[in-house]
C-alpha cells in the first residue's frame, strides 16, 4: 500500500499528520506492509503528479486522505482525474448518498431546506469509472477506482470520517488481500551499553534469525544510553511467529547482557487481524 | 523545500511524524513553502529512488531525517550516494567530529577507552562531495551536499538532534534564501453555519482579496457545524501583511454573520523571522 495526504495544513505544520500514522498503524496490524507516504498540497497539478508517480509503482492499493469537500480547496478528485486523463462527471449514486444525508438533516430540524447547491453537488462529481463509498458520519462519500490492478481510494481528512470508512470499506478488502497473515511485534528496552556497540549484536542476531527485523531507537543520547529495541515480523502462522520471536528477543538480551548492557523491561505485542 | 523522512518506525505506524510537522511549521515561518513530505522505509533504494525523485523537481533545499546512526539499517547516506550515483568515503572532518564526541565521552568517564569501532567509524563514512555539519548533541554528524543549485541537507532522526541541527546549521541558510519574507496567518472560529454554505463565501473573500489563502477546516460534522476559517500570506512586508489579513477576516466574517453564522473567536498570529 501506499499513502497520499493532501492538504497544506501539512505542509505549513498547522496539523500533525495522524491520518497517515493511523493507517499505517492499521494497515501493518493487517499484515498488509506500507511502503511509502507522500504529502503534498491542495493543488491539482501536485496531486495528479503524486498520483501518476504512486500509480507507477505499482501497489496493490493507493488510499488518499484530504480534499473530498465542498469547498474550492478541495481538490483531489480533480487532481485523480487529471493523473488518469479522465472526465469528472455526476455519478448518480454518490448524488444519492449526498441527497440522503441533506435530506435527514432537514427531517432532523437541522436545517429548513436541502438545496442541493453547487458546493454539495461538487460532492457527488467524480472521475468517470469512479464508484462513491458511503460515508457514514460525514457528507462526501469516499471513492474508489480500479486501475490497472491498483484499488485507489480517496478518503476525507476529517479523522472521524477517515477511520469510520477505512474500517468498514477498507479493511474487507486489506483482509481479503492479506489472508491468514499477521504483523507481531516485541520491544526490549536496554539501558547503559551505547547504540554502536549493540550494532554488531543486532547485526549477528538478525542474521541468525531470518524474518526477524530488529531495530534500535534511541532514546537519548549516546552518552547516557536508553534504547528501545524493536522487533518485527508478519507471518501467516501465529504460533510459529511467536516462538521466532521469543527466540530473537532472548538471544540479543543474552548478548547485550553479557556485554554489560542491562534490560529494563521487555513487551511483546501480537497484532492479528 | 521538500522533506524526505526515512525510517520504517513511520511506515509501520509505530512513530508519528512529529519531525516532518516541526520543519514543516519552522521553514514556513520563515517564509520558505515546503512542497512535498515523502516518508520511506530503511531501504537504499527506496531512498535513492526518492532522493532522485526529489532532486529531479529542483527544489532550492531537500532536507532528509532519519537514519545517520552505527547500526545496519542506518542507510540514508548509502542511499544518497546511489542517488547521486557517487561513492561513499571516510571524511575526515567527519571522523574528527566522531572522535571528538567519543574522546569527550573518556574524558567525563562514561566509558573507558574510545576505540573507533566499524560502527563508529561508519558515521563518518559519507558520499564523495559531502560535508559535515555538526551535531551539538549526538554522535553521528549532518551532511550537506550541494548538487546542481539544491542543497541536500541530511540529518538525524532523533527529534532533539534534528531541531538542534536545523536551527544552528539550517536556519541560517533558510534566512538567507528567504529575505524579508514572513509567513503570516489567522483563524477565525465559526459556529452554525455548514461548511457548503460557507463555500462561496471563501469564494468570494478569495476574489476580491488576492494574495490570502483561506482554508475552512471542519472540527465536526456537517450538521453540527463548528469550523476553523484559516488565512494565511507570505509577505515582505509586515505591516502590509497584516491590513491585507486584517481586510480579509473582517468581510468573510461579515458574510457569515449576513448567512446567520456566528464568530466565535478569532485569532491572528505573525511568524517573523
Amino acid at each position: 500500500m501506499e499513502i497520499i495526504c493532501i492538504g497544506n495544513e501539512l505542509l505549513i505544520g498547522k496539523t500533525l499528520n495522524t491520518n497517515a500514522n493511523w493507517m499505517a498503524k492499521r494497515t501493518t496490524s493487517l499484515g498488509i506492509s506500507v511502503k511509502r507516504i507522500t504529502v503534498v498540497g491542495d493543488d491539482i497539478n501536485e496531486i495528479a503528479t503524486a498520483v501518476i508517480e504512486t500509480l507507477n509503482r505499482k501497489p496493490r492499493f493507493v488510499v488518499t486522505t484530504g480534499g473530498l469537500g465542498p469547498t474550492f480547496d478541495d481538490k483531489t478528485l480533480e487532481g485523480i482525474a487529471k493523473a488518469l486523463n479522465c472526465k469528472i462527471k455526476l455519478n448518480e449514486n454518490a448524488l444519492k448518498m449526498v441527497r440522503a444525508k441533506y435530506d435527514d438533516f432537514v427531517r432532523h430540524g437541522k436545517m429548513e431546506k436541502a438545496d442541493l447547491t453547487p458546493p454539495r453537488i461538487k460532492m457527488a462529481r467524480l472521475p468517470e469509472k469512479a464508484e462513491p463509498l458511503p460515508n457514514p458520519i460525514g457528507t462526501a462519500p469516499a471513492v474508489v477506482i480500479d486501475f490497472n490492478g491498483t484499488s485507489l481510494l480517496a478518503l476525507p481528512g476529517v479523522p472521524s470520517e477517515m477511520e469510520t470508512i477505512f474500517e468498514q470499506s477498507i479493511v474487507p478488502m486489506l483482509k481479503k488481500e492479506a489472508g491468514n497473515a499477521a504483523f507481531f511485534e516485541a520491544s526490549v528496552f536496554v539501558d547503559d551499553i551505547m547504540e554502536s556497540t549493540l550494532a554488531p549484536l543486532i547485526d549477528q542476531t538478525m542474521r541468525e534469525n531470518a524474518f526477524i527485523y530488529i531495530k534500535s531507537h534511541p532514546k537519548s543520547e549516546e552518552d547516557t544510553p536508553h534504547i528501545e529495541l524493536h522487533f518485527s515480523t508478519t507471518a501467516k502462522e501465529p504460533k510459529a511467529a511467536r516462538n521466532l520471536m521469543g527466540k530473537a528477543t532472548t538471544q540479543l538480551s543474552g548478548l547485550i547482557e553479557k556485554r554489560g548492557g542491562k534490560i529494563k523491561t521487555s513487551r511483546r505485542r501480537c497484532n492479528l487481524s
